[in-house]
C-alpha cells in the first residue's frame, strides 16, 4: 500500500486544527482542567470496519503537544472488531483533549471510506475486476481519500485533471467524434500519460476500440452490453483496459464484474461513504 | 438564513481547484477543446432535495473564467425535484470543464447536508424541538457545512473549542465533579460564552441544574429520562436550555422531539451525509 | 489563566520574524559575528509591569536556533519590578541577535497590555465589576492581546464577529427599532450564542429590558442613569449582565464600577496601551 | 510620500478581516439587517490628527462588497481637525458593518503613528535634525507602520536586518572593538548597503570617526556630548550622518535636535502611538 | 498547445513580485515618478528565439496596476525575430516600472526554454523522434517550464513522482531485479498510470522487454545498442515507448534520433537554458 | 560569508518538495521499495565547481525523514574537483530517494551560480573590481542565488526594488533629468538607503557627478570610457563607487576592470548559468 508522506499530511491536519481552535483554542480545557494534567487514552472504533489514515494520529497529537507519546496499535487496510483499539496516547491533557475531535472527524471519515471500499472489493472476489474510485471526492482530502480506498483493497482512478486524459461526451461532442478525440489526445499527449474514453453505446466503443485507448469505459452499460464489450475487445491484438461505471451499488457489483470487466470505478467510495464511529477512551 | 461572505468561501473553493488541477491543468480540455471554443451548460439536481451553497457556482466559475457568466436558478433553503435546474452559466468551454468537478463536488455535499437536515426538522415539525449540529464536519469545511444545515432549517451548535463552553464527562473527572466543572467554567468565560454540561444520568443532571448552566445535554438518555428531565428543569425557576444527543436517527428522533426537549443534536447531518446527486449538462 | 496553544501563537511569530530577516537575513550579525559564537542573554523589564506572553520567546528563538535553551524566569499574569529578568536563553549568537527585535517587540506590546489591564482591575478593585477588552485589537494579534487581557486580571469580551451577537444603533434603526432587533437575534442565534444590546438611553434600555437579552452594554451613559439602569434592571426575575462603555479612563472607571454594572469595557486597553521597555542583555 | 502598492497591504487586510469574521462571519448583520439593504456611510475622525493609510478603506470594503463604492476625501498626510470626513462608501449594509471594525482599527492606529510623528517633527521644525523612525513596529505591520511615519513627515530606518547594518554594542563586544567590527562590515557588505554604529560614549565615537561608517548613532548621550560629536564629526573631510537615539521625548526632542545631529530616531513613534479615534458614521 | 489557466500562474507571478517589492515597495519610482503619471510600453526580444509565458505579462501587470491595458503582439510558440516586440502595455507609471523586471525574468526564462526547445526539436525534425524534459526544472517553475517546452514543440515527460512510474537503478536494486521491479510497478500501479524502466545494458533492456513496460528508458547507450535495442523492441507484438537519455546535447541529438527511439528526453532545456534576453522600452 | 537562516530557507525547499510530490507522493518507491528499507548515499559532484547552498541537503532530507542523518562533507564557497562528495546521508530508503531530485535541483542551480561567479572573480583577480549580481535572478530563488554569489566570491548587488535606489533612463525621463531625479532621490530616502544612478554617456556622467550619488552605474560604456570616468571621478573630492555594466562576458570581464571601476555588475551570474552536475550515489 502506497503510504503518503507525512509532508503531504500535515497541511490538512493543520487545517482542521485551526479549524476547531479558532482564535482562543479550547475554553473548556482551559477552564476545567489543570494545567500540567496527563492524560492516558485510547482511540478505538466503535463498529467493525477497515483501518485507513492512522498516521493522521501522531501527526495531530504531536501538532498541539510535541511531548505526548502516539502508539499506533493496528495497521492501515487492517479489518478490525467493533470495539478494536487502534492508537494509544499519552501527554498533556488539555492538549490531548483539544485534538480529540479533529482526530477523529479525520480518521472517522478515512476508515468509512476504507470500510465502503472493502465491502465493494468483498462483493466481486474472485471475479478479477477491480474496484476503483473517482474524482468525486471531498474537497481538500482527495489524497487522503484515495489512500483509504487502497486500504480497502481498491485502486485509484486519476488523482486529478492533469495526470491522465478522459475524454467524456462533451469532449467528444466538441471534438467532432470519438475517433478525432482520440487521435487529438494521443497527439497531445506525452508518452506517459494514458488516455482514456468514456462511451455510451456499443457503436460508440466499436469506434473508439478502433483508436486503440488505453482504458475504455463503459458508461451505465447493461449487463449484456457489458458482456458483448467483453467479447468484442477481446478480439483486439491489443486489448484495451475495460472499466465500468455509472449506477453501480453494492447490490449489482458482483453482476457487473462477472460481466469479465477489468475496473469498476464507484464515486459513493467517496462522496457518501458514512463516517466510521470511532472514539477516544480516557484510561 | 445566515450568508457566508464569498471572502470566506474563496479560500475552500481555490484548495479545491489547486487538487483538481494539479500541476499541469486540464489536459483532456487542453487537447480536445479548441481554444476559444465557448459552451453553455446547466447545473441540476439528479434527485430531489434541498439546496445549500450555491454561491460556490460563481465563485468557482469566476477562478477559472473571470469573464463568464454565471445566474442561480434556485436560492439556498429551497426544496427542489429531481431534475430541477440549480445554476445556468455560459463561457469558455475549457474553463467550465476544468470547473465542473470541484463545483458539483462542493455544492453536491453541500446539498446533502442541507437535505438530510431538512429530514430531521420536518421529522420533529410541531414538537418546538430544534435540530442542531455538532463539530463532526469534514475538516476544511466546517464554515460550509454549517450553513448547510441552516439551509436545511437546522440551527448550529459550537462552531469550534473557542466560541462556548461544553463540559463533557472527561472534564467532570478531571475537574472533580459536575458542580466545580461548571463553576470553573462560569469562573473563566466573559459574560459573552455560553456553558454547556453534558451529563449521562439523571442524578448527574440534578448536580448540574443547581448550578444553572446555559444548557444541558442529556447524553444517550432513554426517552423516559429525557421526560423526566423536562420535569425537573421545568420546576427552575431559569429553565436552562435541555438538549438531547446520541443514538438519533431519522427513526427515533420524533419521539426524543416529542419528551418537550429544546435541542436534538445530530452528527450524522454532517459527518454521514450522502452527497446529493447533481450533474452537469452542457446545453 | 486561558493558555494558548503554541500552534496559534506560531503563524504570527514567523511572520514577524520574516518581516524583519527580509531576504538576506541578519547583515550585521553575518558580517560581526564569527560563525559558530555561542551566547547567553536575559530578556528583563525596563520597567515594573504586568508579565504577559512569555511563551513567544521559546518559540521564537527556536525558529532560529533549534538547538538553543530558553527558560522561562516568570510567569504570564506576574507583576514585577523594573529590572526584573523574565527570559534566560543560550545559543548560537547570531541565532540569537537575530531573533531579538522580533521577540522584544512581542512581549514589550503584550505586557503593556497586561500592565494597563492591571492598572484597570486594580482601580475597580472590590466592587465586583470586571474589565473587559473590545475588538479594538492590532490586526493580527487579537488573540495574542486578548490572552494579555487575561493575563492583566480582565475578561474578554467577543472574539469576532461571529462568536456573539452585539447588536448596535445601525443594526436597531435598520431592524425597526429595539424589541425587534433582539427579536431578530433570538430567533437567529443557535442556543449556544449569547445576545448583547447596546443602547444609548434609559428609554432603549427599558424597551430592551423586556426583550431579556443576554446583556445590555450602557454606552456613554452618566453616572446617574448607570446607577438608575442597575436599579431598573434588579427588579427582573432574570437580570442582565450590564456592561459600560464609552469614555472610560483610569480616572474615571472606579465611579463607573461602584453604580454597580457587572462589566465594564474598555478600548484603549488593547488600541492605546503603550508597550512595556523590555530589554535584552547579553551576560 | 511613498506610496504602498495594494499587492503589499491586502494580506495585512485580508488577515485582519479573516481574524474578525472567524468561521461564522457576522452573525449580528445576518440577523438583524435584511439581506439587500443598502447604506452609507462616512468614517469620520474623532479628534484631530494626521491622516495615514486610507488606502486600506476601499481594499477592505472591496474584499467583502466588490461592487461597493469607495471615496477618499483626504489624503495620506493631511492634518485634519476633529469631525473631519476621511472616506465615504455606500453598498451592501452587511457588508459595510462587518468592515467596519477592521478598517477602523487599521486606520485609527495608522493615523495615530502619523499624528504623533507630525508632533516630533513640528517639535524640531527649522533645526534640520530629521525625525526617524526604528524596528519596533507591530509585528505584521511594519510596512504600513512605517508608511506612516511618513504621512506623518518623519523618514525611515532600516526596514529590517538585512537593508543595513547596525553595529551595536553585542556585535562591537563580539568583534574585538569598534574599528574591526566596521572593518568587517564593510569587507561584507554589498556596495549598496550603508554601514552605521551605534556608540556609547565619545571615546567609542572617536574610535568610529576614524573608520568613516555611513552613519554613527549616538545612544544616550547627554546634550553636552551630542554638541561636541558634532563639532568632532564637522572636522573630518567626509562628515557621517549623526543620529541620536534613546529617551528621546516630546520634551526633550527640540534640545536634542539643537546640538546639530541629522537625525533623531524615536522608538515610541511606532511602539506606543494611541490610536487616533475615528469612527463610522452611517448618513 | 496545453495552455495554462491563469489560477495556476498567479502564485508564481505573487511570490516573484513581493520578491521583488519586498516591504517598502519601488523606493526609486515612488522618489522619482510623479503620482498619476502614464506610461506605454513595449516588451521586446532583443534576440531571436520563441516565444512562451506570455500570459504572465498581463498577470504581473494587473496585481500591480489593475487599469493598465495590456496586449499581446505575439503568441507562445511563435519563432520571432530580434527586436520583435511581444507585448504592449499602457497605464500608471510607477506600477508598471515596478513590475518591469518580475516580467522580464519570468518570460526571458521561459522564452530561453522554448528557444532551446526549439533548437533539439529541429535538429530531430523528419526522425519521428520527439523531445522530451526531464524533472530537473526550477524548484518551484515546472509547471511553466513544461509549458515553454511545449511551446518549442518538446513534450512533457513526468510531471512529479506521483503522475507516472519510473523505475532506476536504485529501484531495481532493491526490488530484486528488473523483472520483478515491474511487476511490482504493475500491481501497485492504477489502470491510468504508465510504467517506465530505466536500463543500462541490453541484457537488462531483454529483461525488460518480457514485462512489457509501456516505456523503456535506455540510459547512456551507445549508438549501436540504441539501434540494436530498437531492432529487438521492434519483434515484439507490443512494441514499448523507446527513450534515450542521457549524455544528449545539441552535436549528438541527430544521430541519437536516427537510432529510431521515439523519445530523447534532454534535462538541459529546463536546468541549464539560458534566458532570452527581453527588454522593456518605453514609448 | 553569510549564513541565510533555515527559516527563510525553509518555505522555498517545501515548495519544491510539493511540487515533485504532487498529490500521491512517490508511486515508483512505494511501489518498488520494501516500506522500512535503509539506504546510504552520497551526493556527489559529476564535474568540478564551486560550492553553494549545501544547508539545502538536511533541510530537505529532514522535511521527508526526521530520523536520517545527513553529513556535510565541503563547506560553501569551496572549489571541489569532478567526484568530490558534498554530502552524506542516511535513513529511510523511500524517503531519501523521494527527496533526490528537489535536493539535486536546488543544489545543482545553486553550484551553478557560484561556480560562474568564481569564474568571473578569478578572471579579474588582482584588479581590485568586485564581481556583483544583478536582480536578473529566478523567480523565488532570489535569496538563494545571491547566496551562492556571495559563495563564488562575488558581492550582491540590491535584493529588490526597496533596499536601496537605482535612477535609470526612465527615470530620469520622466524626471526631468539626471539632476532632478538625484535630487529627488536623496530628499525622499532614508539616511540608510544608497542612491544609485545609471547613465549612459559621459556627458551624463558628469551631470550625475556633481549631485554625489553614492554609485554610478556606466552602462555599456566603451573601454576608453570607462577610463575616462574613472579619471573624472578622482578628482572629485568624495569619489563615488563607479560600476560598469552591460555586455559583460567572460572575454571582456578582465579589460573592463582593468579601466579601474569597482564593481562590474554581470546578470548572466543568476539568469543563465548552467547548472553544476550533481548527482546521487547509493552506497
Amino acid at each position: 500500500m502506497n503510504a503518503l508522506p507525512d509532508l503531504l499530511i500535515e497541511p490538512v491536519v493543520r487545517l482542521a486544527l485551526h479549524e476547531d481552535l479558532g482564535r482562543a483554542g479550547d475554553l473548556t480545557a482551559a477552564a476545567c482542567v489543570p494545567a500540567g494534567t496527563r492524560m492516558r487514552a485510547v482511540v478505538a472504533a466503535r463498529r467493525a470496519g477497515v483501518v485507513a489514515g492512522l498516521a493522521i494520529a501522531p501527526l495531530t497529537v504531536r501538532l498541539l503537544a510535541p511531548q505526548a507519546t502516539v502508539e499506533l496499535l493496528a495497521t492501515d487496510g487492517d479489518a478490525v472488531a467493533a470495539g478494536a483499539p487502534l492508537v494509544r496516547m499519552e501527554g498533556d491533557a488539555r492538549a490531548l483533549l483539544a485534538a480529540e475531535r479533529t482526530l477523529l472527524n479525520l480518521v472517522g471519515r478515512l476508515c468509512g471510506v476504507a470500510t465502503l471500499t472493502r465491502a465493494y472489493v468483498e462483493a466481486v472476489a474472485g471475479t478479477g475486476a477491480r474496484i476503483a474510485d473517482t474524482r468525486k471526492t471531498t474537497p481538500g482530502l482527495r489524497a487522503l481519500e484515495k489512500h483509504a480506498v487502497r486500504c480497502g483493497g481498491g485502486v485509484n482512478h486519476r488523482f486529478g485533471l492533469d495526470d491522465a486524459i478522459l475524454i467524456k461526451d462533451n469532449h467528444i461532442a466538441v471534438c467532432g467524434g470519438v475517433a478525432a478525440a482520440i487521435r487529438a489526445a494521443r497527439a497531445s499527449a506525452g508518452h506517459l500519460v494514458r488516455v482514456e474514453v468514456e462511451v455510451d453505446t456499443l457503436d460508440q466503443f466499436d469506434l473508439a476500440l478502433v483508436e486503440r485507448p488505453d482504458v475504455i469505459m463503459l458508461d451505465n452499460f447493461e449487463l449484456p452490453q457489458l458482456r458483448e464489450a467483453v467479447v468484442r475487445a477481446g478480439r483486439e491484438p491489443v486489448r484495451p483496459v475495460l472499466e465500468a461505471s455509472g449506477g453501480v451499488s453494492l447490490e449489482t457489483v458482483r453482476a457487473i464484474a462477472e460481466t469479465g470487466v477489468d475496473v469498476i470505478s464507484v464515486g459513493a467510495l467517496t462522496h457518501s461513504a458514512p463516517a466510521l464511529d470511532v472514539g477516544l477512551d480516557v484510561i
